[in-house]
């Protein structure tokens, strides 16, 4: 028991690992300073969590009385800003192919992971019953600390325009949903996390992209 | 009492799809893909009510519990995205002044049916005796939505900059608030509903905008 | 008593009065209507207020039940916009040094006392246990209300990337947070909001920054 849960709970750290760097490398991009990366960092963490818990109620959010996930992202953050400004060698190296896919694996980890957290924070929190409200909150762990980056750095949030990435999450939480009545909660979770992951790695390798509409420019 | 139930509910899925339209419209132009479409789309149409919600502690905000507005708005903002990917000629006809017109007529519509709805909310939530906050429910359910679609599009909120959008909301409010002890529920409805369609309906004719201050460039 | 009530009132309408000139400042920038202005000065001034409120789940906002700030607020935005639209000289007034500077301080001031009452709000909550939870409430009701002014005027967050600025904050509230169980509340009030005070003027003087990457364009 203590062994999976540490095994869930490096899992998450995981993805919050990523999803802080991918915060940080935007703050990073658009100039902002050392505090700018931290906020963009640790937001790009733990919001999705934070958003989740203001429309269900928790109170206080959750990451505030277990601040291991605020402290993950903080080192990650750290680490990455220092070795960012005095190392131009691995500068380069964060822009490379390598680096990108590492982190797009560990993104799509954190996609998953956090969408199963999500969908377990609602059933916890008495709202198993509403099937609609389980899958939204599911997806909106995922990808809300991203959305919350974007328009902290006033960019069209990623998560509308490429590949498919909320599309992933919704599909990990909607076999989540199915599976969970039907076999025992850590197979669900497991398959549930490895279909996004999937997805996300498929998409990226043949640059899967949902339609969009060619209009002209009217202006 | 069915009947008019009904018939306030038709009234209130006009606004939703107006709404819904209008942020799909917004997504479109910003070349998001059909999830932005969708996500944009369903938050104009329900985001008012949810940052009501959230502001008054309904847990979960209510548009989880009753889904016919999310899937209203997602039925038409479907149906909007697949007549623009898939006819040329609708792709114009939607930029046409006639459908800008009825588009703004529906608009107006939602506007007044959503403030009206956000302050019944308020009332029912308790808060019927905080005047100024009732008023401010009754405004914030009805230009949240694009708020947050304009926030999520990074452009500037359409209702800080143009037209008497939130004015008309804002007299609609007011109207209900003077008018709930005065007369029976259903009058004060209809006449500060269609008090915020007239102003909207006759703002655009007539072009009103509030003043401005025309500053030098100073850069 | 009475007479202690009402200095740290003159002082938080101080604050409010800055934080609200500052927002509409921005939305004069950016060419936004009156209703525009008085939203984003408004927004500005009790912003901070009211995330706090909404994370520790107080129902509804404290601003709606005491409405002296928004109503200060509001008074300082339409005197401002009105100085502004009718007399050409007070424009170049606004945009001067000897304006910034008092602006600064002025504003210097509500981010001190803003921190501070954001942790108080936070001790009678009952979380004065969870010290992160405090820290960080004071923090985000000093610096949330720019950080809305920025995102709904579509720029990025200036608590991101200028001066220390929310660092100020931050070193006011861990003062706060290390006086407080050692002295008593006045005093411990008045060192921490003067701390952050002297630091945004020392910042502004000699042009504090955090550290920030330099990085080359690569697109």
């Amino acid at each position: 028991m203590i062994h999976e849960i540490s095994v869930f709970l490096v899992v998450e750290l995981v993805g919050t690992v990523a999803f802080a760097c991918s915060g940080a490398m935007v703050a990073i991009e658009k100039r902002l300073d050392l505090l700018g990366v931290i906020v963009l960092g640790v937001i790009t963490a733990v919001g999705g969590g934070m958003i989740r818990d203001i429309l269900i109620g928790t109170r206080p959010p959750s990451l505030f009385l277990n601040p291991v996930y605020v402290a993950t992202a903080l080192i990650a953050v750290l680490i990455l800003f220092f070795i960012m400004k005095f190392s131009r060698r691995c500068q380069d190296l964060l822009y490379s192919e390598t680096y990108e896919g590492m982190m797009n694996f560990m993104d799509a980890i954190g996609l998953g992971v956090f969408t199963v957290v999500g969908m377990d924070t609602a059933i916890n929190a008495g709202y198993g019953e509403y099937r609609f409200l389980m899958v939204f909150l599911g997806v909106i762990t995922g990808v809300g600390g991203g959305i919350l980056r974007d328009i902290m750095a006033v960019q069209t949030p990623y998560v509308l325009k490429k590949h498919i990435y909320a599309c992933a999450s919704l599909a990990g939480a909607l076999c989540y949903m199915i599976l969970l009545p039907r076999m025992e909660r850590d197979g669900a979770v497991v398959i549930s996390a490895c279909l996004v992951v999937t997805i996300r790695v498929l998409a990226r390798k043949y640059r899967w992209n949902l339609p969009r509409i060619e209009i002209r420019d009217r202006e």
